[in-house]
């Protein structure tokens, strides 16, 4: 305890120090949870754990679970297989949690990132009786120093009635300082974030705790789970050649330079890749302004191309966090973490003028996106970040394969089976096939270069069959609607949306 | 002439006066127009129909033509009798050329309101021509003092390689002082946009003329199309009772005072009577933020009930027009008409926390919205600044009747045949029949309450065994996709969209 407590400079919080049992035995049935955490990085993790332990020795409870964004440390693994969530928000990526949401055992809100704060903040959603956060330290004033992600934490430090905070030692003092915390006023009431450069701070170096609140500090020491990123294989590499023809298309127009924009890109494998894909490229002294920094980002810094990244998490493999964890100081000038209100928050995203590339799992013929729900019904991961992005970037552009399952599923349909995004919000796709620069195009102009451009030649052919009967029927937006769905349909029924397999079958 | 003159003070333009015939013989096939216009007010009138005589005498020519938003005058009426389009955007609500655009005559692309000033300037869309811009004068110092819009007349000025001037004589002179004019510089170069109330001033009163660019001046002494609004019905009346009762609810809640957030109402009929349903309510020191300002604002205005009212355009019936134009003094000092570019700014709508009322055409029974397309495939009018508003606001409210063409639409459907707002963005949805508040709940929470409180009794049970039939197969949003547009295609092959009748048939 000795060592450990020196993490506590702000004396009057030093007899606070508790067990995560007797932290979690605080908590009780119909509560809300606020937990620190956005994409694996700085979670809580043993309150939250013990708190499941209660329910694995026969306790019947359920919390409502708010985040920043996805936990690690298994933390939605064991909520989901305890049974204990009554509503989770806003965002989660675990298989079990997510069979959990689609068989309707827990209820899920899917929201936009930025929105959370707000809807806390109004008072709309229901208040967080006990915020558990994750940080390193806490400042002789009374600033807690959060770890590797900001996510929610400001926010659910700013309402929750009470504060439990878990101080994980085995996170490096040295990230002290790589924060900048700024909280909007009321609606209102509220200045111009005065954001205006990706390497600006407007904030703290910390948490301002109300030190009534804080009920109790726990000491931890456990690394984040490591990111799950796979390398890229050869059609995500297709992918990222594709994106940066794109950009050298603009540079050429005269619409870029090399230094681009700066760049958000999502969570996920594919979004990692074609971040990557810029190490080799002529582009230089970009920055990057997202909600997640993963290794591609590091790699980028690595190669002297990236001068500055702000985000509100960093979620490294194992690999790459040994790397920057050990080598903090070469980073430590080049990254912000802010709230995840302000690096998702519309106004500062088109103030910038960011280039965001966002992972699809389906768009259609019109350049509507499904980002979140397979045919339409089940809950893959959430919206995430990527509609706060989309809506209000210079470009909003959308990548994926263009089928899956071996080809019996078209990434690219007649009609999205849910949107997240609508045509409105879409400027260009890629696949490995190419791209579709869909800005300022109608509809009808659309359909070509998404099918010619984007979609798997195994699904031309249908999808110009469906559009040549859909411009028929005419309209802005030509559709069969009884057809509209067919793809979906056959790959439940049939096992493929192919047609020629569905008619052999 | 000698009256007419004195509109331009700056003198260095004064020899520019050329006749509408003159201007609109400049135009060249193939080029793009960017006419001043927003929902009817301030709109170019004489060169656009000088140069539709041009086809109408058998010359043969296309142009496309960006505006703000609908124009009067029968502009775009005559426009798409006359052929001459080859693509519009971002809004129109005119029948010939809703015709044109789903005939597939001429292109439409349906854009956000905020979003076209930014294409514009990041020479994304092609070049603006000829901007043709109505003002009631020119000052000594080269200012246009636009009429009754400002819509996307500075960005027009701004980006466009030539600029014609409609002085509009008919158009009041004591509208001078009214406008608000405020251009953020290049995205990435931007500061924050200073406004923080509604009644601030941050620009100039007029547009500043690079008088090079400026080629003709044109008088005109034409009013602006008197607004199309018709009196409220029982059933609106209905959802503006609902309306205010979701707000008292607020206000019980502490989340609201009586003086409520600043206001938005889209334009129409219906937008329109739900906010004159404040009229005789309890609220008071109510302001407006809004793209248009409609008949109701000046009623609350009369009524002591609004002390201030910012948007982009004015847009009044007849009778409306003449009382205001007359006592003009009277508003003078509660009004501030600014481009739509700040009126629309998702920076501004999410800082001032506003309560974002707009129509829908129908609604899902999980909250998504399609405000634009009939049957999914036919253009009504376009997105306008719905998603604008509807995604930034503190509160995201859509407004339909429940049914339609006698109860045979029921505007709540299984799976809307367009999405123009997601899931995540709309927070309460109103019919005649009730309201529901949908903020925090998870989809299917959603569902009971917009059957049981907004669905039409003809269509509860109908929607009840759809979701009943989907629950069984699960998902975060259960849904049966190849009966998600039964409905309505059970509409265009039957007549109806109710099961009953249509298993009769």
């Amino acid at each position: 305890m000795g060592e450990k407590i020196k993490r506590i400079h702000d004396s009057q919080l030093q007899n606070l120090v508790v067990s995560a049992e007797e932290a979690a035995s605080w908590i009780q049935d119909g509560m809300t949870l606020g937990l620190s955490g956005f994409t694996r990085a700085g979670d809580a993790k043993a309150v939250p754990t013990a708190l499941v332990k209660r329910a694995e020795n026969g306790e019947d409870f359920k919390v409502n679970v708010y985040t920043g964004a996805s936990l690690g440390s298994n933390i939605d693994k064991m909520f989901a297989e305890a049974g204990i969530i009554n509503k989770r928000l806003p965002f989660q990526a675990e298989p079990s949690m997510r069979n959990a949401i689609n068989t309707g055992e827990h209820l899920f809100v899917d929201q936009h990132l930025s929105h959370t704060s707000e809807l806390l903040r109004a008072d709309v959603i229901d208040r967080v009786d006990y915020a558990i956060l994750e940080a390193i330290s806490i400042t002789e004033d009374g600033l807690m120093i959060p770890s590797t992600s900001v996510g929610n934490s400001l926010s659910f430090a700013e309402t929750a009635d009470n504060i439990i905070i878990e101080l994980n030692t085995a996170q490096p003092e040295s990230l002290e300082g790589l924060h900048d915390i700024y909280s909007p006023n009321k609606q209102g009431e509220r200045e111009p974030i005065p954001l205006t450069n990706v390497d600006q701070r407007i904030g703290t170096i910390g948490i301002s705790l109300d030190r009534k609140k804080v009920k109790g500090i726990v000491f931890t020491h456990q690394m984040d789970s490591p990111s799950t990123i796979v390398p890229p294989d050869e059609e995500t590499k297709m992918m990222a050649d594709h994106l940066l023809d794109f950009l050298r298309t603009e540079i050429k127009a005269g619409r870029l330079n090399e230094s681009l924009m700066p760049l958000q890109s999502g969570i996920g494998s594919v979004a990692n890749a074609v971040l990557h894909g810029m190490v080799d490229s002529e582009f230089k002294d970009l920055v990057v302004y997202s909600e997640v920094l993963q290794d591609a980002v590091f790699d980028l810094i690595d190669a002297g191309k990236v001068n500055f990244a702000s985000a509100c998490s960093l979620t490294l493999s194992d690999e790459k966090m040994e790397q920057v964890f050990h080598d903090f100081d070469k980073y430590r000038d080049k990254l912000i973490l802010r709230p995840q209100e302000i690096s998702n928050q519309p106004e500062i995203i088109r103030r910038l003028g960011i280039i965001s590339i966002n992972t699809a799992l389906e768009f259609d013929i019109y350049g509507n996106v499904n980002s979140t729900h397979v045919s339409g019904t089940k809950m893959m991961n959430g919206i995430g970040g990527s509609g706060d992005f989309a809506r209000n970037a210079r470009l909003g552009i959308f990548v994926t394969k263009s089928i899956a399952k071996d080809g019996d599923i078209s990434s690219i349909v007649p009609f999205v089976s849910h949107v997240d995004h609508t045509e409105h919000d879409v400027d260009v796709v890629v696949t490995e096939q190419g791209y579709a620069d869909l800005r300022g195009l109608a509809p009808r102009e659309r359909v070509p270069l998404i099918i010619e451009n984007c979609a798997h030649p195994l699904y031309r052919e249908q999808l110009w069959d469906y559009y040549h009967e859909a411009l028929e029927r005419g309209g802005q937006t030509p559709h069969v609607l009884e057809k509209a769905f067919s793809w979906h349909t056959n790959f439940k029924e049939q096992g493929t949306m192919r047609h020629v397999l569905v008619e052999q079958n």
